[in-house]
C-alpha cells in the first residue's frame, strides 16, 4: 500500500495554472500533488555567442528551489555563492528535453529561457518542471506569431521507481526517499523517448524492471499531455 | 494624475494569503497591487554562533527575486555566484525591522528565518516583504505555543515619494522609476518609527517634504495593519 | 555626559588634509576625531557600458576598511573573496550622495571613482567618507579645467543618534555601539536633504525625535562645509 | 561503416595499468582506445559529518579533465574557480555507481575517494572512469586487509549510441559528436543494471532502440570485466 | 644617470613613523621615497589549527594595495573577489621573512598578523613592507612584556636591479619598469641572507651580476637597520 | 648520508618521454626520480588583450597537482574554487622562465600555453615542470615551421638546498621537508641565470652558501640539458 493510498499506476492530481505571472511571455504554475513549480518563459532577441549569425535560436533552462520549499530549510544558493551539482544536473536536463522538440532554425535567432522555481517540494520537482516548461514555452511561442510553428511535439516527464518491490508511478517524497530504484522518463506525445534515467538507490534492477518503469511512465505522461492540452486551451480562450 | 489613476494618498489593493505553503512554520503571499512576495518563516532550534548559550533567539531575513519577476529577465543570483548590493541591503533592512518588535529573550534560543521571494515585481517589493514577513512571523510564533508572547508590536512598511512635485503613497514601478525622491518607512502600530530612509533621486528635498512623506506612510501603514489583522484572523479560524 | 565630554551638539575635531597622495587626480585624508578616511578621486576617460555614447559622465564610489582600522582585527575582504553587505550598502550611499550634486552631462563622458579607505575607525566612517569624497571630487574636477563647473552644491554627511535618551551629534564608537537610534544625514550647503536614514537599534523613535536628529545634523554639516572650504582654499593656494 | 572501422558491437582496445602511481592506496591508468583516465583511490580514516559515529564508511568520487586532454585546450576549472555542471554530473555518477556495489557497513568508518583525471579524451571518459575506479577501489580495499570483503560485485560502464541509424558500442569522439542518441550504462558482473541514461541528441528513440543499446552494453561490459580481472590478477602477483 | 639623479648605490629617503594608528598593538608608516606602506601588527591569543596545543606561536602577513596607490587606478581585489597571484606571492614572502628571525616557541601560543597596505606606490613596495613589518612586530612584541625576547635579529629588505647595464640600489618605478634584472634581498643585521630572489626581465644575468646586486643590498639594508633603530628609539621614548 | 644514498652533487634519474599525449602540439612526461610531471604545450592563434595588434606572441603557463600526487590526498583546487598562493607563484615562475628564452616578436601573434600537471610528487615539481616545459615548447615551435626560430636558448631548472649543513642537489621530499635552506635556480645552456630564489627555512645562510648552491645547480642543469637534447632528438627521428 502506497503512503498516499494511490494505486501503483496512479498519478497525483495534476494542476496547471497558465499565465501565472504578468511579465513573462509565457508562464504557468504546475502542481503534481503538493509539488508546485512556477515556470516562466522569457524571450530575448539575442542568442549565446556560439550561435551568433547562424540563423538559429536557443532554448535553455534554469532551476532553483526556494529555501523553504522543502520540509526543513535549505541554504539559499545565491547566498552560498554557487549552484549545487544537483541543480545544474536538473537544469541541463530541462533544457535538453525542450530542445528535443523544438526546431531551432524555425525559432529564428532568439533565445527562450525557462526559469523553473520550486515553490513547494514533495518529490518529482524536475519532472513537474519539464512538463510545465513545455506549457510556458508553448505560450511564449504562440506570442511570437511565427509563420511556421517551431514546436514539433509535446514533451512531458514523470518519475517512477521501485518501492517495496513494486513498480510505482509519480513518486512523492516519502516514496522517493525510500525507493530501491528511481527513474525519470521524458517522453513525447508521439510515444518517443527523449531521456531515460534509471538509478539504483538501494538495489540494482534488471531489464524487465526497466521496462516496467517505462510502461508506467507512458501512463503518467498520457495524463500530463491531457492536462497540458486543457491548460493551453484555457489560456487561448481567456 | 498618477499613472494608475490613484489619489496621492491611495494605496494599491493589499492582499495577504496566509499559509500559502505547507512546510514552513508560517507563510503568506502578500500583494501590493501587482507586486507579489512569497514569505516563509522557518523556525530552527539553534542560534548563530555569536548568541550560543546566551538564552536569546535571533530573527533574520533573506530576500530574492525570481529572474522573471521583472519586466525584462534579470540574471539569477545563484548562477552569478553572488548576491547584489541591493539584495543584501534589503535583506538587512527586513531583518532589522522585524527584530525591532520582537523580544529575543522571550523567543528563547531559537532562530526564525524569513525568506522573502519576489514572484512578481511592480515597485515596493521591500515594503511588501517587511509587511508580509510580520504575518509569517506571527503565524510561526503562534505555533511555538510560548507562555509569553515575544512579539511586542505589529510592524509594516510602505514606500512614498515625490513624483512630479507631488508627494504620493505606495509607488508602483512607473512612478518609482521617475520619482525625484524615494522613501521607505517602517512603522509600528503604536505610531513609532523603526526605520526611515529617504533618498533624493532626481532632486534634493527639504524638511517639509520629509514630513509630508512620513504622514503618507502613516496612512498606508494603517491600511496594512488592518490587512495583517484580517489575514491573521482568517488563518486562526481556518 | 557623553563619554568624550562633548556637548550634545558638538562635533569632534574635523581635519582635512588635501592632496594626501600623489597619483590621484584629487585626494584627501579626512578625520572626524579618531576616525580617519583616505579618499582618492580617479578620473578615467570612459564610462560604464550603460552610459556609452550618451554624452554623460558617471560618479561612483568604493569603500573599504583596513583590517586593523578597528579595535580588533577584522578579516580582509579581498582574502574572504567578497565584500560584506555593510560595505556594499555604504559604497552605494557614497556614490548616490555625490551624484546628487553633480551635473553628469556637464561632466562629460568620463568616470570619477571615489575610493574611500578607512585607515582608523572610531564611528562615523561613512559620513567622513562622504564629506571627504566631496573634497577629492572638487579637486579632481578642478583639474579637468571644464568651461562649466559640473558641481552644483557642496555635500556633507554626519551621524546623529539617540544615546541615553539624549539626541547627540557625531557619534563616536562608544556611543554608536550603545545608541537606541542611529541616523545618517547627507545635506547640501543649500540646506536640502540628499539622504536621511534613521534606524531604531534598541528602541523605536517618533517624529519629534527624527526632527531633533535632523536639526543636529544641520549644525554638524555647517561645520563640515567650513572645513571643506578651508581645505579647498589651502589646496588651491598651495 | 564506423570512422574507426570497428564492427557495431566492437569495443576499442581496453588497457588497464594497475598501481600507476606510488602514493595512492589503489590506482590504475585505464584506456578505452585513445581515451586515458588516471584513477587513484585514497583511503582516509574519517567519514563525512553526516555519517560520523554510525559505523559506516563512504565512497565518493571526483572527476577532472586536464586542460589539453581534448582536441582544443579548455579552461582549467581551478583557474575559472568552479567546476562545470558536466563535471559535477559525472563525478556524482561515478560515486553512485561504486556505492551500488559496496557494503558501507562492512567497509567500516572510513572514506575512499576515487579521483578520476582524464589525461587524454576521445569519447567515453566517464565510462572509462567508472570502470577504472572499480579497479582502484578493489586494490585499495585489498590493502585494508578486512575480514569480510565489502565489495559485493564488479561494476563496469560503457557508452553506446545511435549513429547513422545504427546502434553502436563504445563511441569514440567522432561518433559521439554526431550521434542521434547517446547512452551510458553501468552494469554489474551479475547482469544487473546500476544506472541507465539514454539521451536523445539529434533524434528521439523508442523502446526497441533503448533495448538494443542495453544489449550492446552487456557485450561491452563483459569485455571490461575480463580486463578488470586480468589487471587485478597482474597486480596481485606483482 | 638614474632618473632620480641618485648614485647607483644610493637609497631613497627612508622615513618610518611609528605608532601611526591607535588600535594596533604595533604599527608604522614606512616610506622609501614616494613609496609609502602602512603596516599594523595585530596580536591575537590564538593560533592556526595546525599549531593548536603545541606551545608555539605564529607570525603571518597580508598585503594589499589601495586601488589608487598606483599611477592609474587598479581594480579593488575585494570587489574582484580574489587576491592576485602577485599579492599572494608578496604576502607569503613577508610572512616567511619575519618568521626567519622570531623564535615561535618563545613567542608563546599567540598569532601576530602583519597587515601591509600600500598607500602610495613608486617601486619597492614589498621591500618597504618587510622593513616596516619588522618595526611593527618589534613594537607589538615589546607590548607583550615577555621574559625572553622572541626576536632574534633585525630583518630588512631592499630591491636592486640591472638598469641600463648598471647595478643600482632601491629601484623606483621608472627604473623598475625598465630593468633588465630585478632582485629582492631580505637580510638580517648579522649579515645573513633570509631570502634572495633575482629575476631576469629583459636579459639574463651571470654570477658576478648576482653578487654585485647582493653587495648593493647590504649597503641598502645597513641604512634601513639604522632607520629602524631610530624609529624604535623614538617610539620607546615617546 | 642523504636518505636516497646519493652523493651531494648527484641528480636523481632524469626521464623525459616526448609526445606523451596526442592532441597537444607539444608534450612530454618528465621525471626527476619519483616526481613526474605531464607538460603539454597548446598553440592558439590569438594573444591576450594587452598584446593585440602588436605583432608579438605570448608564452604562459598553468600548474596543477592531481589530488593524490602527494603522500596524503590534498583538496582539488577546482572543487575549492580557487588556486592556492603556491600554485600561482609556481605558474608565474614557469611562464617567466620560458619567456626569458623566447623571442616573442619572432613567435608571431600567437599564444603558447604550457600546462604542467603533477602526476606524482616527490620534491622538485616546479623545477621538473620548467625543464619539461622547455621540451614541450620546443616540440610545439618545431611544428609551427617558422622561418626564424624564436627559441634563443635552452632553459632548465633544479632545486638545491642546505640539508644537515651540507649543500645538496635536487632535493627529494624527505630532504625538502627538513632542509635549512631551499633554492631553485633557472639557468640557460649558455650558463646565464634566469631566476635565482633561495629561501631560509630553518636557518639563514650566507653569500658563500648561496654560491655553493648555484654551483650545484650548474651541475644539475648540465645533466638536464643533455636529457632534453636526447628527448628532442628521439622525438624528431620518431
Amino acid at each position: 500500500m502506497r503512503p498516499s493510498g494511490r494505486a501503483p499506476d496512479q498519478m497525483r492530481a495534476i494542476t496547471i495554472e497558465p499565465h501565472f505571472t504578468r511579465h513573462a511571455e509565457g508562464s504557468c504554475l504546475i502542481g503534481f500533488g503538493d509539488t508546485r513549480v512556477l515556470v516562466t518563459a522569457s524571450v530575448e532577441e539575442r542568442v549565446p555567442p556560439f550561435l551568433r549569425g547562424k540563423g538559429e535560436g536557443w532554448v535553455t533552462a534554469e532551476y532553483g528551489m526556494l529555501p523553504r520549499a522543502t520540509h526543513t530549510r535549505g541554504a539559499r544558493e545565491a547566498a552560498k555563492g554557487k549552484q549545487s551539482g544537483r541543480t545544474q544536473e536538473i537544469q541541463r536536463l530541462i533544457g535538453r528535453s525542450l530542445r528535443a522538440v523544438i526546431d531551432l532554425k524555425a525559432l529564428g535567432e532568439r533565445q527562450i529561457t525557462l526559469d523553473c522555481d520550486v515553490i513547494q517540494a514533495d518529490g518529482g520537482t524536475r519532472t513537474a518542471a519539464i512538463s510545465g516548461a513545455w506549457v510556458a514555452l508553448r505560450l511564449a511561442v504562440d506570442g511570437l506569431g511565427l509563420a511556421v510553428d517551431p514546436i514539433r511535439a509535446k514533451v512531458a516527464a514523470v518519475s517512477c521507481g521501485i518501492w517495496q518491490d513494486m513498480a510505482v508511478l509519480d513518486l512523492d517524497y516519502p516514496e522517493d526517499s525510500a525507493a530501491d530504484a528511481d527513474a525519470n522518463f521524458v517522453l513525447t506525445d508521439q510515444g518517443r523517448i527523449v531521456e531515460a534515467q534509471a538509478t539504483a538507490e538501494g538495489a540494482t534492477y534488471d531489464e524487465e524492471g526497466l521496462l516496467r518503469l517505462l510502461r508506467l511512465a507512458r501512463i503518467g505522461c498520457g495524463e500530463i499531455f491531457a492536462a497540458q492540452d486543457a491548460a493551453i486551451a484555457r489560456a487561448r480562450t481567456a
